[in-house]
């Protein structure tokens, strides 16, 4: 067994995404995420010149585009599919971790941005955005009126990230699941799909 | 002019609240809170020999209470015009702040907590729950029935709350306004009183 590098600039934004979605971007340092991660300090000032800033944005985007593409393929079966699969999936993460961790787009959104942050506040801002997107599009194909889908779609993306901070506050996933049956009946009373 | 003690515990909770929702609670320091409501420091160890979080716990409680208050208030109204005082509450304090601060019960909630701060936890979660509560009892007093009266609190808590974040992440409104669009619709189909 060779240890040639087996840390892969992915993994250290993975790493990166999972110490944000727990502790927050102010007490994540490039130094945790290395050592979170088992990889040496200096690949990550290589792979990632632009420092903790750099590392934070893409681990913004990583999270982004991985939730994204889970939505996109669940959406496929119609709008409450997607909802469900989106809320199962902060589920999840939620018991999973014994509450511990969340989401990371939210994390950053919450915290005033250090003088050079606002390329991580722009990757979270573009992340909420895919995913509303994706939603309305879904909701629109659906059958609901263009208007009233982006709002519900900005409703279930609001409500779910809310519900999880409320979750680890409460330490109980009703929250989550109060916000699945309301949200699921309003999918059902718009949309024709179910 | 005596500048003796004008820095009452009150506006050092205020002070520790107002610093939370700007920046969360990991980048929040007692000796930063002294300095920001320009009280010596003694006086905050005076005030809160629990450290940080004492005061982090009545911090939460304080944001807490204030919301509450209000809410009470403004549901002696009906549901409708609740859900609208809540929601314009979120945006002023987004707006006056340019997007800068946000709400300081979703910030502790979102990061993983101390060794020792199992109460700040605790103090939000009743928060929440507080909030919730006032809700459910106006929906319900204004004919929802009681399974759907909880779910609603919830969702309108949660959406809020997310809205929040998404929109210091966007830098604008939109995301609450989204929201409050929606949720006005779904109170008015649902409640008697509008």
């Amino acid at each position: 067994m060779t240890p040639s590098n087996p840390h892969s600039r992915t993994q250290l934004v993975a790493g990166a995404a999972d110490m944000i979605r727990r502790r927050g971007l102010n007490a994540t340092s490039i130094r945790e995420v290395a050592k979170h991660a088992k990889a040496p300090l200096g690949s990550t000032y290589h792979y990632f010149p632009g420092g903790k800033q750099q590392l934070a944005t893409e681990a913004v985007r990583f999270a982004g585009d991985t939730v994204a593409r889970m939505l996109r393929t669940e959406l496929e079966a119609g709008a409450v599919g997607g909802l469900r699969a989106f809320l199962t999936l902060w589920r999840g993460i939620l018991t999973d971790t014994g509450f511990r961790a969340g989401c990371p787009v939210l994390a950053v959104s919450v915290e005033e941005p250090a003088e050079d942050a606002s390329a991580v506040l722009q990757a979270a801002a573009e992340a909420f955005a895919g995913w509303e997107t994706l939603l309305a599009e879904t909701l629109e194909r659906d059958g609901v009126p263009s208007a009233e889908a982006g709002q519900l779609a900005t409703l279930i993306v609001a409500a779910a990230e809310g519900a999880v901070a409320m979750a680890r506050a409460q330490r109980s996933t009703k929250p989550l699941d109060q916000v699945a049956a309301r949200l699921e009946a309003l999918l059902k009373a718009s949309t024709v799909d179910d």
